[in-house]
């Protein structure tokens, strides 16, 4: 049996590719370069590779049973399918169209992070040096020559890198024996340029589970020049830290596999970030990476298996310092990558980040910083004492296990409320195009406005009893139309299904547990509480009352809760700027106190009460109370 | 037109190649890894290439006019071709023969060098530690409870190397926690074991512009445990340095294949010492390389051009320590390979590692120091003061150049004496085998041995009235056998001609005129010189009265001259046992002051004078004209 040969155009990209049958759209995609979401791991179960067949229907085999139960009577009708399960039949043409919500790529948006004013003292600093010329009486070597005319520039006995050394010779000549030397840490040349400029860059990268955010810093003023974020790319290997360790774990290929990912993903960053502010990567001569223990051990390619086994030994807390080029980072050669300490546990570099740029470190008053993301980190403290833990909370405030969520792109639903009267629904998108789904930020919002507006109970339960065309039952469950078929881009409604609550309240429940725990562990009460920040690499604005209306946090007065973005992002940049940073990066990592939640005995019971919205026990909420109170009562 | 295909049969390998027309033997060789000889470069010049063809001949190209040229008529009528220019031609199935004096791979003798006992003090040490396990009240991470026990051991703060820190989660498990850790210089973890083993081992190599010669050293006593050696494999490149720089001068690439092959070389001795030990090479934990700046620098990478060029800048005299994975060294993953320093000029580690094995820097009276190879290091001095040159003596003494001339393996013949009634000729070969060719300790005694005899007079020419068969025309030139065919493995007789005279005292001139140079700049006379050493890494020893004889070092009184055998190889050693001996190193590369021959105005003429034999000024060597004034002069 010869194979068939068949054409498939992907859009929007344009791109072509020719194939063979018994194939998935999925497989040829990925080997195409086109990223198509894909969480479950091509078994049909997410619902994330939704794409439209344009043409060529007829070539493709029949829906499974996994698409009838993922995708609704009118998605098949309207031509939807899921990558996975559709595989090549026939020989023909075949045109893809990749939604949006869909695609695996860059975010437009990235909200910065709150951060403080630092004094630029950064690892590296560039000497400007004029060599004497050799000649038959001073046979002085190259090398020699150049780390003598740093010793009586700086008085430093230096190192020169491997790779700064091979290029010498012919970069002196270049130059005419006047170069441009980068110094890091005084202890090492990195790298030697034939020019006399004192040009200095930085990259900051905040590795998170579901996205990835990078910064180019002019390490000359500290100021960001340009940024750029995507998600993760180790999504298609799973979608949270648990997966992906056992992805790891099975086998040394994985861990290559996931590691090769994250390295690539960060340098399609580094140079879309350099394109923009028209930079050579080699400019590019520090980087600081944080993000949580696993991301960190994969980063650097170390196994993480036994993060995640009891008793959850990381491989390493420290800082540490890798030459770029042994960790595939393609910047300056001769650049070091400095990997910030970990706390313990899945506690890593992001959260010291976040204490970093929230500087609760420095404070009287007591505060919590929570980290919102698929891993939510929350610290809890102030300069005394600082505890911190890690919660399981999973990637739903990504967008993910959420039927209509999708990534804060252009078009995505970002805020949402509801009129109590008439339960119609108001919207803002990205870029206030026509909506495709819901971003993180919009699905706190529903879930408040519909407990609000009494669209759903306490439990969490739709309130059917509602008179409004928007709640309607959907086989044997119920959903809340959000946008109208003919409001959105895609031809089918958006909505909130009983689901995606369910989803809400496990990651809401997940992180208030994780808070009440610390909590207890201090004899700290809300009241005590002087300062909530909430942050995470949400591309807008969370809005602290909704999040505190579903119990994401402890009932705290809202003027003293703060959202504050993606401080993760913000602390890596503070450690790429300055040195001081890094030390308290290190000083912090040893002061602040793990907690373990499972070795919590109340840990289960404290999680169930939590699921309920906001609370089982409504005295741990009165202000939120005092809000619900006032829903309507026609229901 | 399609391609013919042809087999070919290389002996004595048994190796089976199948290969289409139009190709040479050398390169149809040099594809399956079979390593021939070939100096010129593929150009039928050097003759170094001659291959027997023992079956398939129909199917070749006829000799060139390149091969009447090299091979003699006998030669062709036995069946020799030069492999670079034997194409194939015609289907069918070809057998060559590859004589060993056209094989390039390792030498079977490698003759060690002077050594000083030294107390063993490496660059390295082992711990054994036994580590408390984590539990979930005893966090801390895998990486900072090593370096934690290191601490508590030693009371040191070390760095861990990355490719070690990637290896210690599962290391220490598989270990039971009980691990062996490697540190580098007290500084930095480069290698952690699941063993309680305190095994240390290092290699030495010393990279001449021929040879290679390589040490397996037990560094917890320092006795050598294995040793190796081979042709320098950049040999096809080029015989000299200059040719080689010029070579790696003209593209990248070029840098890149020189760089690859003497790596590659190093691995192969490298697996050769540790089979013979029974060793993994991950067992090597440190490593030395002493060469001359051109080989020092295409080992490293470094572009040799500027060395070659006035003023003559190396690129690097200070002594490097580079990881051995960055260079392509296949030793254990972390540790160091250190890069002797040099002098100036051509005259590098091996240089310095030759003072420090013969320790003339420690003496009271003047010593001289030759290190005869293709490029032939000299030092004289005491301990107040040395001085150094390099002199481009060409690669006769290593068998180059010379008709039968051949490296020191089976068959060799390594000494001659010439019966000055009878002009009959007694040898001795390597293993007792019957001879191939003549290694270079063999040349140097012919040419003495001939200038005795009476055979050659003081301008090297032939003296033809000898009355000897052995003694004979050949085309426009004369030609002296040592062996008669029938006495050889090769079917044809083993001579000495003209032009073999002729190399010998080009090469022996270029050394007594660097060793004139700087004895005229240090104002010192032959008779003040205590001690001559005669290094180099010869398969066997050098006649040090034959070696005077031919003019090739001053007139020093014979009970001062030693031949001290591979002392590069043994000063790197001494710095791969003892970091007082590369402390000694770093003192000597600035102390010994370097001589440029070039920029001394009676170069020329003094050259020219000791082409003589032993010089044209005979009163230069009163003790070798009382020997030759005893010659026979019955011619």
């Amino acid at each position: 049996m010869t194979a068939i040969c068949s054409m498939i155009i992907f859009q929007p990209h344009g791109i072509r590719v020719e194939t063979t049958e018994g194939r998935t759209i999925l497989e040829v995609a990925n080997e195409a370069g086109i990223k198509i979401n894909s969480i479950c791991g091509g078994e049909g179960l997410c619902g994330k590779c939704r794409i439209i067949i344009r043409e060529g229907k007829q070539n493709l085999s029949p829906p499974t049973e996994a698409e009838k139960r993922v995708l609704s009577k009118e998605d098949l009708a309207n031509n939807f399918r899921l990558a996975c399960q559709t595989k090549i039949e026939k020989e023909g043409l075949i045109i893809i169209e990749v939604p949006p919500e869909s695609q695996i790529d860059r975010q437009r948006l990235l909200l910065r992070g709150l951060e403080r004013e630092i004094k630029p003292q950064p690892a590296i600093r560039k000497l400007l040096l004029r060599l004497k010329e050799p000649s038959l009486i001073d046979v002085v070597a190259d090398a020699d020559r150049l780390l003598g005319a740093v010793e009586s520039q700086t008085g430093l006995k230096v190192k020169m890198d491997y790779e700064a050394l091979k290029r010498v010779p012919h970069l002196l000549r270049q130059g005419k024996w006047r170069v441009s030397v980068t110094l890091w840490r005084d202890e090492e040349i990195i790298s030697v340029e034939p020019d006399f400029s004192s040009d200095l860059y930085g990259f900051a990268v905040d590795v998170g589970t579901t996205k990835l955010a990078g910064y180019l810093v002019d390490l000359n003023n500290g100021k960001i020049i340009a940024s750029a974020s995507m998600m993760n790319p180790q999504i298609v290997y799973g979608e949270d830290v648990i997966t992906r360790i056992k992805f790891a774990s099975e086998d040394e290929e994985n861990l290559k596999a996931l590691n090769r990912s994250v390295i690539e993903g960060i340098n399609e960053m580094i140079l879309e970030a350099c394109k923009e502010a028209r930079l050579s990567p080699e400019k590019i001569y520090d980087m600081t990476v944080a993000g949580n223990t696993a991301m960190h051990h994969i980063f650097l390619g170390i196994p993480p298996n036994y993060v995640a086994l009891m008793p959850y030994s990381a491989a390493l807390q420290s800082a540490v310092d890798v030459k770029a080029r042994e960790l595939g980072v393609k910047i300056n050669p001769g650049a070091y990558v400095h990997a910030l300490p970990a706390i313990a546990g899945f506690v890593g570099g992001d959260a010291i980040a976040d204490v970093l740029a929230t500087e609760i470190y420095n404070a009287d008053g007591i505060s919590m910083l929570i980290d919102i993301g698929t891993n939510t980190e929350i610290v809890l403290g102030n300069k005394e004492n600082l505890v911190a833990c890690s919660c399981a909370s999973g990637p739903a405030f990504e967008g993910a296990h959420i039927k209509h969520g999708m990534r804060a792109v252009s078009g995505a639903i970002e805020h949402i409320w509801i009129n109590p009267d008439t339960f119609e629904v108001g919207y803002k998108t990205i870029d206030d195009e026509k909506p495709h789904g819901l971003c993180g930020s919009a699905i706190i919002d529903v879930v408040a406005e519909m407990l609000k507006t009494g669209l759903i109970d306490s439990s969490g339960r739709f309130v059917t009893k509602a008179e409004t065309p928007r709640l309607r039952r959907k086989g044997n469950s119920v959903e809340f139309v959000i946008a109208w078929k003919d409001e959105t881009s895609n031809a089918y409604d958006i909505v909130v299904t009983q689901n995606d609550v369910r989803e809400i309240q496990l990651a809401k429940a997940a992180i208030y547990t994780g808070a009440s725990v610390l909590m207890k562990h201090r004899k700290i009460q809300p009241s005590d509480i002087q300062r909530v920040y909430l942050a995470g690499a949400f591309g807008n604005y969370v809005d602290p009352q909704n999040a505190k209306i579903i119990g994401m946090y402890p009932d705290v007065p809202l003027e003293r809760v703060k959202f504050v973005g993606n401080t993760a992002g913000s602390g890596a940049r503070m450690t790429l700027i300055s040195i001081d940073s890094r030390k308290t990066a290190e000083d912090l990592a040893k002061r602040i106190e793990y907690v373990e939640l499972g070795a919590d005995p109340n840990f289960q019971d404290e999680f169930l009460k939590a699921t309920y919205l906001p609370h089982m026990e409504p005295g741990r909420f009165p202000s939120v109370m005092a809000i619900l109170d006032k829903r309507s009562n026609r229901l």
